[in-house]
């Protein structure tokens, strides 16, 4: 029979929920996997030493998250069409002799909406954020269909820079970049809001925007999940909003890669109970 | 739940059974265990560099084998009595700070030789083979109050070196070295023969003496365990000697490892039926 070995690379990544939420589910499938974490502030930076090493050393698969999503690239021997598309990896498999890099960050994401807010308008959405989740989700709601992404982040440049990406790939028009100042215009008109900076996590406590700019028929969509309501997502629900909390995106994209890792199909519902009882503990 | 990550360090390990053997009672335990090979022939022979990026890589303990056993020790930050005294280290467990080093082959060999041979005569013992292996056996038929353990190996240096090691520890006249021209007066005054070399292995066919100096009254120990049965006990059980094969070594090396690296008490008489399905397959 069998066993999985699989890990996390990433900075700080000790409070990581993927050990027990992969093992856990794994335990059900009655597969023997160890997930373990692979903290570059412990092992060192050089990540294409560390997924070089990890795989001598008997893993199977790894996730790759924050800063390594980008810098893991050059030491894979091949990417998924979407990872090579979003130029970030968050899944490495490694196959007989290749490892291959894969991106379950905007799948994860796509699945969480599709089943927490079926149906939702997204004709106009603002998304607040333009990192590497903020391009996972910009990612995930065009290919949805979504009419047009427009893009505020702290730093300017960097919603530009992820709007033209976009634009690149699904079209004119389909993304544009704004500053924080036209917020009420643009929330006044769109379907829905997407939040994916770190304001409302337990160490960024507060609102992402003014909470004045939120309205009933708006859909909320926030991908922090640590507190699993936060702040953004509780003045919403107190205004009526159709909200969407993080859990789901860390889940399917969780479920993604230990599909990936062990070609078995996981009980997503299980995953979301035991994460929701892994963030309430 | 915790989970381990354990392995094995050696030299062309390729076909152990340590795999299955742990990670199958680990799942009667309901552990969340894996148990990787890692092969010096593929990583690398400096087993000081194995042990420590195990270790960073997220392992919890090691089997060491040939040809490590001794070379891992001034890599370690400690040894159990045991393995300090045998000078050998088939297990290393990683405490939070401390890789500490211990030897399970000699006690897996004397609850193997207890169960197996319950009250058998050990005033007077001829043991072939004077290796790693043949010094584990040696310290534990002395340790359960062997009278003499007489030593006869293709080298004669090493008979005689381990013979003074053993005296040195366990008192003058407990061990000795002879030739194998002495075999048959040897033999005829011995209550049994323990067996450490490589003879009747898939790789090394044959016995290791010559059939004629067996007798009924002898009891006969092989460490070989590929196969179970092979020429020299077939030879013995022929002529209606007491005989114990090289299954039992196996398993309750790999149960007292299992022990240190889980703290759990593991079944080993299924471990020794599951072992008995591996070699027949």
């Amino acid at each position: 029979m069998t066993s999985f070995l699989t890990g996390l690379i990433g900075s700080g990544i000790g409070p990581s929920f993927s050990p027990p939420l992969h093992e856990r589910e794994a335990a059900h499938h009655g597969l023997r996997y160890v997930y373990r974490l692979l903290d570059t502030d412990v092992l060192g930076t050089d990540v294409g030493d560390l997924v070089r090493t990890a795989r001598r050393f008997g893993y199977d698969g790894l996730n790759i998250t924050h800063p390594c999503k980008q810098a893991v690239i050059p030491h894979l021997d091949g990417l998924s069409a979407d990872a090579r598309t979003l130029g970030a990896v968050n899944t490495v498999v490694f196959e007989k002799d290749r490892a291959i890099g894969h991106n379950t960050d905007w799948t994860g994401f796509r699945e969480s909406f599709t089943r927490g807010l079926p149906d939702a308008p997204i004709e106009r959405i603002v998304q607040l954020g333009a990192g590497g989740a903020g391009a996972a989700v910009a990612h995930a709601l065009l290919t949805m269909g979504a009419g047009r992404v427009t893009l505020v982040d702290a730093d300017p440049a960097r919603a530009t820079s992820l709007a033209a990406e976009l634009t690149g790939r699904f079209g004119d028009g389909r993304a544009d970049a704004a500053r924080a100042d036209d917020l009420p215009r643009l929330l006044a008109a769109a379907d829905g809001l997407a939040h994916s900076t770190p304001t409302g996590m337990a160490g960024h406590p507060g609102l992402p925007l003014p909470a004045s700019l939120l309205r009933p028929d708006l859909w909320v969509a926030d991908i922090v999940y640590r507190p699993l309501e936060t702040e953004l997502l509780r003045r919403a629900r107190a205004l009526g909003c159709r909200t969407l909390d993080g859990s789901g995106m860390v889940v399917f994209q969780a479920a993604h890669a230990f599909h990936l890792f062990t070609g078995r199909t996981p009980d997503t519902g299980r995953m979301l109970t035991h994460l929701t009882e892994l963030i309430a503990t």
